[in-house]
């Protein structure tokens, strides 16, 4: 079975290698214009969207699992995607430094299994983490400094947690990958119940459990 | 002036590193045995007792900051360290798994700053951070092959965070780097604080605030 993960994202990459996957990456290359009413919604949308986008792109003989997902950064009401260029994100950065946010991330996954004969054996499933993520206050100056390094650049809400930007950030609740771009925990756990032992990445020792296998978001025509 | 780790843990160099720090590694050799009544004490106790160890061998001529943390997990009132072997890191898996149990990492900061003629001039601080942490179930063979990989032997409570265990956890309230080994918002927080802006590792343009500067836990003969 090929994994494929929909995302060109290196943070994504480095999680699911993290959690001993094997996998290959295919971007999907959506355009990220998408419209909804929260955030939640938002990113379950795009993560649909790239994970059925990459899967319409893989044989139909294929036994595979696309991974799609989107993270954004939302404050009141407020959605921080990407800042397009470095004033945008010393705005962003102010509008989170001293206080806390909520990071979300979306997550499709879309299963063909062996010898799915039928459209309706093709599996899929989305949902989305939350993460709450508060800051230290910043100086200006601070903020400058980062924005300078130019790290900010490809990041939701204009920071990278997993970086120097460490140093600021105060505490979370919730899932920590989750703010990096992908909760590999709740990932990990959704595996489980729709992949044999065998197909889990190694040091599981991985046990499926057979009889919570459903088939959720299960259409035809997927 | 000199900073130094005094602790050989790899975890904690690479958080210190991750923040942009320039420092040295000098491991404490302090015998882990001390007693004390709560986890917070314990960690508190025994970061302080690595860090004096350190720094009573820098010469007195040298300014220096030493960084000495200790970290334990607890759950109900145990104290989990690290396991004696295999046999015990799977038990304490077995106690964490599907529940919430506390990461405490305490910290102990010396810093003797240039030209520091009076003994008081030395300025120590002691603190500790706690980040709950939540576990998805694990099967019997998750567990015992997690352990087969010897990875828990040489962390408290078995497991390490930023490493293939991240598949079994659910969330976290609290900083994520603490339950790694080493708090690194606060101890950056902590730091502007002490040091000249000139001393503050890059990327910071750090502003100390030389308002905010306090002598806490000077004493005589440290």
């Amino acid at each position: 079975m090929r994994i494929i993960l929909a995302s060109a994202s290196p943070r994504r990459r480095e999680l699911l290698e993290q959690i001993g996957l094997s996998f290959e990456i295919l971007p999907s290359h959506v355009e990220e214009n998408a419209k909804a009413k929260t955030p939640e919604k938002l990113v379950e949308l795009l993560s649909a969207q790239k994970a059925e986008a990459v899967f319409a792109a893989v044989s139909e003989e294929e036994s595979v699992l696309v991974i799609g997902a989107d993270t954004v950064v939302a404050r009141k009401g407020n959605i921080l995607g990407k800042p397009k260029d470095k004033k945008a994100a010393v705005k962003m950065l102010k509008q989170l430094a001293g206080k806390a946010h909520h990071v979300y991330t979306g997550v499709t996954l879309i299963y063909r299994p062996e010898r799915a004969e039928e459209p309706c054996q093709v599996r899929k499933k989305t949902f989305h983490e939350a993460t709450k993520v508060r800051f230290y206050p910043m100086t200006r100056e601070e903020i400058q400094a980062y924005v300078a390094t130019g790290e900010p650049l490809d990041k939701a809400g204009a920071y990278g947690i997993q970086g120097v930007f460490a140093r600021y950030v105060e505490r979370l609740e919730g899932d920590y990958s989750n703010v990096v771009g992908l909760p590999v925990g709740r990932l990990y756990q959704e595996l489980k119940q729709w992949l044999d032992p065998g197909q889990l990445p190694a040091v599981s020792g991985g046990e499926t459990n057979p009889a919570a296998e459903e088939r959720e978001g299960c259409h035809e025509g997927i």
